[in-house]
């Protein structure tokens, strides 16, 4: 029951609860008896692990282009090495981000360019596109209240909440790739719906 | 006699000779009254520096398109951090290594693709070019016997074979921006021909 590869993604902003989403999809299909690789960008690969550090860290200085170039060489890496080999096995792919955070981030709320980022991210990805994608919606003020520690780009509120905006529309533009979840309630009750968004596409 | 920015690259295969060159020419223009700002790729800002150890010396495992979006990164840094405000005061730039590494390394010789990496590079760049740009050539078995210690891109002869023939071709595309200079000879020979070059673009 696991020749049928699915690519899933899992956006919203930070502090939505991709993570604790992604894991419990991931352990909720592993017993189905799927067979499941569970990534997130950036930072899947060793590559990833390294640009995570400068991109959320480090505390340099680079403009926004060049901070989606970072991203850009993440997902390459991630598409590479673990995201082309799984679906080429037949493996579900459960991935925490992908390009739509790009266009969202640094293409609409950064100013980089909505289309820009676009057109880079389908050179990246050579056209490689999610089958469905959960938006995790949630206020930016519920969801940095979530987090102790913020990183560099959590730190800025009012851009979270341009990106919120980002998402929502971009989700409404596409709304058979798309399902918007509310991402404020408990995270068993928001867990129901991603599961039973992924199923209506399994079975 | 400053307000005539130029834009000038060098390049060739490691070990051509490019940072000497371009040592020499910084000095040689500043004793003639120009201002000039000397970088270099990658590593020329603070990001770049990271990202240059990621490439020449980590030993981390990454794919020739992941590599080129890693210059990117460093490329559009450099770009909004040095390369673009120098041009916009009407300083001289002198850059070692600009676009064109890309195509001939990793677009060509690498095989992600010539017309792809040229792609990237114009939305990376956008469509800034240089005005003049300076081939050191040399054969690989030559320009390696300079350099004690090889780093990881270095490694490959047959792969700087294909880098050098790229260069030769890319360079007879565009005569006009590109001048070919014999690179095996002295230092101080190979200088005749920068200086003369840049020269003719600057009176």
């Amino acid at each position: 029951m696991s020749n049928r590869p699915l690519f899933i993604t899992l956006e919203g902003i930070d502090g939505c609860g991709k993570s604790t989403q992604a894991d419990r999809l991931e352990k909720a299909l592993i017993e189905r008896s799927w067979h499941v690789t569970h990534t997130f960008e950036p930072g899947g690969t060793a590559l990833g692990k390294r640009l995570r550090e400068i991109l959320m860290r480090d505390g340099l200085l680079f403009s926004a282009f060049s901070e989606v170039l970072l991203f850009a060489a993440d997902r390459r890496q991630d598409i590479d090495e673990v995201i082309g080999p799984a679906l080429a096995r037949g493996t579900i792919v459960v991935a925490e981000r992908f390009a739509d955070s790009s266009v969202a981030y640094q293409g609409v709320a950064g100013g980089v360019g909505e289309e820009r980022v676009r057109s880079l991210m389908n050179l990246v990805t050579e056209g490689l596109t999610p089958d469905l994608t959960l938006l995790l919606d949630i206020d930016p003020d519920v969801s940095l209240a979530r987090k102790p520690h913020l990183d560099r780009i959590e730190q800025r509120g009012s851009y979270l909440r341009d990106v919120r905006a980002a998402y929502l529309r971009i989700a409404a533009d596409e709304p058979e790739r798309w399902v918007v979840i509310d991402a404020a309630r408990p995270a068993s009750e928001v867990f129901e719906d991603v599961l039973s968004a992924v199923t209506r596409r399994l079975y």
